[in-house]
This record gives C-alpha cells, sequence and structure tokens, in this order.
C-alpha cells in the first residue's frame, strides 16, 4: 500500500497515462512524488498515411518520427520507446512505470475510477454497444498494453464517472420508461474528469472545502460542457446520453429541436448515420460560420465585420450564458464560478462577453486581471460576490492520481 | 373604419373566433363593444363514429346534439345554426357576424395577424410543407368559411407572431447555415397569443408599461412553454421549430439529447415516422409516469407515493425551474412572473414547487395567496420583489381583438 512505501521508493512511482483516439494516441508520464509530467507526447494519423510520433520530454529537445503506425499497439509501443530513449528519454526501463492510467470517454454507470480485470474489460465492452464511437479505441488501448506491459496493472478513469451523482430529475429524460431502461438511455455527462480537476483545484484558491460551495465550470474548448457542482458533486451537466447536446460547440449542434433530426433526414434523404455525421462533424460554429471550427479563427473574421462569425460567436455566448442561469437556479445560488479549457483559459472576450451585464447575479470579472491566457488567476472584480477563476484544466494529471489512488487501495503500489 | 361607428354600430361587432384541429372545431362569438364572451362550442370527433356538437351559450342552458360530422364545413355549418338556434342562440343572423379569427398555429415569419386575402392563403397553405399537422386544419376551416360566409372577411392569428422579435442568436440553430437557410429550419416558437395575452395583462396588472418591463410567462398545460419576455417583445422562448422541445409536456419529451433520436430508430428499427411518434405522443409525463398525460392524474399518484409520478412530477418542475434561470439571465433580472394556462391556473402546488428556494432572485410567493384556482390574483410574497400572478389566459379574446383590429386596418369594419 501506498502509505507503506519508504520515502526513497515513494520518489520512484511513475505513472503512465494514455488517452486512445480514433486514429490518435497521446501519453503523458508522470513522477507522482512531485505531481509532475516527465514527458507527453502524441502519436497521430494511426493506420493513415504520414503518421508520425511528437515526444515532448521536460527539459530536453521534443523530436518527431515519422514512421508507419498501423496499430493502437504500434503506437504504444512507439512511445515507450521515446520515453526509454537514451537521449530523449526519461525513464531507464519500462519496469519504472508503475500503473498505467486510461481515458475512457463512456464509464456507464461507473461512479469512480476502476482497476482493469476481465471483469471490468467485460463492462468496458459492453458499453460499446452504447457508445461504439468512444469507447473502442481505448479498449484497443487497453489490450495492447496487457501485450506489451503485461504486470503492470491499469486503471479506466471515466469521463461520467463524475457525473453519477446527479438526481434521478436531472438525468431521466422525459421518454417512455421502458425505453430508457431498456438502454440506459439517461443523461451520463462528459468531461467529468476535467470539471471535477478544476472545481476542486478553485476550492483550493478560495481556500474552503468544495462540499461548501456552490461552483460552475465552464469547460469550453472544441467540445464544451458546463457543470453545476452542489457539495462537491455534480448535479448538473450539459451534455447528455452522448457528447453531442448542450453548448454550441466547434462542429456539434448542441441543443437543438430534436424534431429536426427527422426533419432533416425526410426532406435531404438522410440515413441515421448520414444526419448523425453532419449534427457532429458539420454544425456547431463551423457549420454557422461557414469557416472554422476554431473560435481563434472566429474571433478574426469578427474583428473584420464578418456577419456570420458574428452569429455563430454570440450563439456560443448566449449558450454559455442560459446555463449559468439555469444552474444558478439548479444550485440556489453561486459561490464560484470557473472557466478552463482551450477557449475557456485562452480568450479574454469570451469570458468578458459570458459575464457581461450579470453583476446582478454578483458575476462580475476584473477586465484588467481578465487580460490573462492559460495561466491560473483569480480575475473577479473588487466586491463581486461570486469568485470568478481562470484555470487550466489537466485531466491527465488527474487521471494519474486517480490511477495512483486506485492501485494503492487495491494494494499494487 | 371603427373609429367612424356610431355608438349604435359599435354594440353590434361580433367577432367568431374558431380554432380548427385535425378531428375538433372550437368556436367562440365574442361582443367585442363590451370584449364579451356570448357563446362558445366545441364540435368533436369530425369524420369519425359518435361525433357531436357542445354548445355553450353564455346565461342559457348548454346543449349537447350527436349528428354525424364528415367534415370542417359541416362542424362550422352545425356551429352557426348553434349561434342562431331559437332558443339556445345568441344571434339573429350569420350576417351579424362581422369577422372571423382563425387560430393558426405556425405562421412562419409573419410578425402579425393578418388579413385572409388569397396571397395569404397561399403563403399559409406553403407553410404545411413546414408543419403539415399544424396547419392543415385550419386552412379547411379557412376554405369552408369562404363558402358558407363568402361575405364575411377573416384573419389569421399565428401561435408563432408574437416570437418574431426573437434575436438572430436566440432562433438560429447551430446547423449548416446552407441547411437552415434552405428549409427555413429556426426557432419559431408556440403558444404565442397567450403569452402576449396574459404579459400585456400583468403589465396593467403592475400599472406600468409592458415596454418598461422583464417578464417571464409560464404556460403550462398539456403542451408547455415559457418566454422571457423584455420591453414587450418576445425575446426567448422554449419550443422551438416544432412544438416538441422545451419543457417536459404531458405527452412530449421537450429537450433531449438529440442523438437519441437516431439511436432509438436504430435500436428498434423505428422509420421517421415512428420515432416521431413516440417523442410526440408516448413520452413527458405519460412517458415516465406510465400513468398519465393529465397532471391532476399524476399529482394524485404522488399522493399515495407513487414513485415514477414522483420521477415525472420533479421533471417537470425542475424543466420549468431551468429555463426561469436561463431567462432571468436573458433578460438581465426579471420584475414580473407570469402563471397561466390548465395546470398554471389550477395548480397551487406546481407554483409553489417551481418557485420554492428562489427568493434569493426576488421570487417569493405567499402560501395563502397561491390557494386559488383559475382565477385571476397577484400571489406575490409581501417584501418580494419579483411581482408573481396567476392570470387565466384568453387566447380567444386576443384572436378576436386582433381581428378586429386588422378589419378596422383594413378598412373592413
Amino acid at each position: 500500500m501506498g502509505l507503506d512505501l519508504k520515502e526513497g521508493e515513494r520518489v520512484k512511482v511513475k505513472i503512465l497515462v494514455l488517452n486512445c483516439g480514433s486514429s490518435s494516441v497521446k501519453y503523458q508520464l508522470f513522477d507522482m512524488a512531485e505531481e509532475k509530467s516527465l514527458a507527453k507526447g502524441l502519436v497521430e494519423r494511426i493506420g493513415l498515411p504520414g503518421s508520425r510520433l511528437t515526444h515532448r520530454p521536460v527539459g530536453k529537445e521534443k523530436i518527431v518520427k515519422e514512421v508507419p503506425v498501423p496499430d493502437h499497439g504500434a503506437a504504444i509501443k512507439l512511445s515507450l520507446e521515446a520515453l526509454t530513449h537514451p537521449q530523449h528519454g526519461v525513464i531507464k526501463e519500462y519496469s519504472e512505470i508503475r500503473g498505467i492510467g486510461h481515458r475512457v470517454v463512456h464509464g456507464g454507470s461507473f461512479s469512480a475510477s476502476v482497476l482493469i480485470d476481465s471483469q471490468t474489460k467485460d463492462l468496458i465492452a459492453e458499453l460499446e454497444a452504447l457508445a461504439p464511437l468512444h469507447n473502442g479505441p481505448a479498449l484497443r488501448g487497453i489490450t495492447a498494453c496487457e501485450v506489451i506491459l503485461p504486470h503492470t496493472p491499469q486503471v479506466a478513469c471515466f469521463d461520467t464517472a463524475f457525473h453519477q451523482t446527479m438526481p434521478d430529475y436531472v438525468y431521466t429524460y422525459a421518454l417512455p420508461y421502458e425505453l430508457t431502461q431498456k438502454y440506459q438511455i439517461r443523461r451520463y455527462g462528459f468531461h467529468g474528469t476535467s470539471h471535477k480537476y478544476v472545481a476542486q483545484r478553485a476550492a483550493e484558491l478560495v481556500g474552503r472545502p468544495w462540499g461548501d460551495l456552490k461552483i460552475i465550470t465552464c469547460h469550453l474548448g472544441n467540445g464544451s460542457s458546463i457543470t453545476a457542482i452542489k457539495n462537491g458533486k455534480s448535479y448538473d451537466t450539459s451534455m447528455g446520453f452522448t457528447p453531442l447536446p448542450g453548448l454550441v460547440m466547434g462542429t456539434r449542434c448542441g441543443d437543438i429541436d430534436p424534431a429536426i433530426v427527422t426533419f432533416l433526414m425526410e426532406k435531404e434523404g438522410w440515413t441515421t448515420k448520414e444526419v448523425e455525421e453532419v449534427l457532429n462533424r458539420r454544425s456547431g460554429v463551423l457549420g454557422v460560420s461557414g469557416l472554422s471550427s476554431d473560435f481563434r479563427d472566429i474571433e478574426e473574421a469578427m474583428e473584420v465585420q464578418n456577419e456570420r462569425a458574428r452569429l455563430a460567436w454570440d450563439m456560443f455566448v448566449y449558450s454559455v450564458r442560459k446555463y449559468i442561469g439555469a444552474y444558478i437556479v439548479a444550485l440556489g445560488g453561486l459561490d464560484v464560478l470557473v472557466f478552463t479549457a482551450g477557449l475557456g483559459e485562452n480568450s479574454p472576450r469570451v469570458r468578458l462577453d459570458i459575464c457581461q451585464g450579470l453583476d446582478f447575479l454578483g458575476i462580475q470579472i476584473d477586465q484588467d486581471k481578465n487580460n490573462v491566457r492559460g495561466e491560473e488567476r483569480e480575475i473577479t472584480a473588487p466586491g463581486a460576490q461570486v469568485r470568478t477563476f481562470v484555470i487550466p484544466t489537466n485531466e491527465e494529471l488527474m487521471i494519474a492520481k486517480d490511477t495512483q489512488a486506485v492501485l494503492q487501495e487495491k494494494g499494487l503500489m
């Protein structure tokens, strides 16, 4: 158990975090004694022409290696070779890695991170039926690690786990009861690791236990979601059964009238797959602006009075504002508001526009303090009741910590 | 023109209001001098076995007549016969009816009530493509009146018209721009006549012009919607392209993850029509409770600890509360909150549960005053900042007034 480790041992504990996508593997190695990243990297275009590895060791030069990468197993091998490379590596042997934490998007009814054994593997595989696009790559990564590092314990950390505390009247959809039971259709919510991380960090900065606070966390990136956290528990979140609904996103439509789905299928003669493709990949600010799914491009286009960029931006901001209002009612007030993820961390304008005119709810940010990008900072205006923060998210560290905790609990570390 | 009428003439102005559904016609005759209803009635089961008329003249005995009613034309003739009946009638001749106002659900881009001429009839017919289930019966009613009362001018009053003032970032969906343009896909909103009526009435009761007020109107019935009204204009509303989204309803699902639509089609092998049927007619509180679409039945079942009735009720209440929060942010504050329609007027419990714990937003209702059913009353608790009202809706009177105004403007009255 972790508590039994001698000081010398403790320093050696290193955890590898893997985030396997459909054609990519992101990895990061942590030294858990100091909770510090030793190296991170990305293998992209797996199974496609032009595949390559980018490896960034802390304090050493980055390397880029263009090699064929046929599958996730090959990608993970390549990552481990980079981590143990004589010049560019940060460890000597694979055996220094004491545990592997996998980001798994859909965790069904899992309410916490779990040790991966044959039983949990079966359960994760069952969830593939629920969300085939999300969990397949993670499962391929897990299986590859079993082959390459057969003695290293693995932990699954789910994007959905933090949201399992939502009350039934929040997570249930108003559909025929038998159907929602039959297919486990409910609001699951995503980005849970990020929402939990920044909420806990905000509570530390405020100097109060998060169990005493009413917190709204805005994870605004290419995919965006917003969560209401009451007493340290997720109470409501804007994503749902899948990551499609809620806020307007880079390419996802967010909340729409569900009748539009069948209307479009009939008018355009689309299959279910075709309409899903449009709603997930051709909608959002990309669809409205016709320009880009990247909010930086939208901000730039607004500067030159592009009307559809202005519309996309206003729609996005309005969707965040409405959720903030809804969640203030859900929480019965608000103590802390947090902005995180690509856009939330790096766009002073988005934070300013979202908070505009909300002083009657106690929300007011300081324009000077708000001029910050990618840096942890409180941006509350003097005298404002709600404490507002920019907190860079760190899902990888959260997964590493969860992995360590699960392994310690199971006596595997 | 109306202003040129002599006092004697003015008294004679009578307007017939028709609300044609797929198998029913509701009618009401108004004396516009005093804005009083003279009689109302219902023809139901048109084209079905067991069709009948129920006629309720004010101050006289009601009559029920069971006769075959093959179509909307026959239904309207039957209504006119009842209105001119020697014993049960309230007028002597059809010619006393100076105008006919039709409730038309979908008005596309019409922003006000309009005189029905060949051009507007074409436009209403075009909207059938957008909403075939909604406008067909109204069009059949309009055509029947042209035959039966060829010299009586007709006006169309749209459920969507009041909401045409929404800003673009509120009514636009984050879908590919070309698609929304091609099919005029946008948030239209419904129940507009009701929201407008109760908001104006609330402003009268507060004694301030509604153009100065921030108002939220909750139309809660079997179909429910909620509207944010700023400066006398609809700013946002919970229904959308169709009346399906927004609040949890009697049989409609309200807001759901749009990905559930295609998920269900694939899993159950349903067509677009089949999934639409489930979302519109088998969902909502009926679907969740498995008991009834009638909120009175849900309230009763909760009394005997029926768990699924409790869940359906909590979901409904939570959906209203979230919209109230969202719209307080949208409006930048709140002056007036109004409850109307079947449930909103008649259930003290729903109003109490919705307003519970919202005193931090200035909303607090008086428990004693709140014990009212179907009666106009202010229910604000002493000292509460937001003025809260129960206001019985009167869409028929609103349609009659709009009809009179249009006819006066056109010099037809």
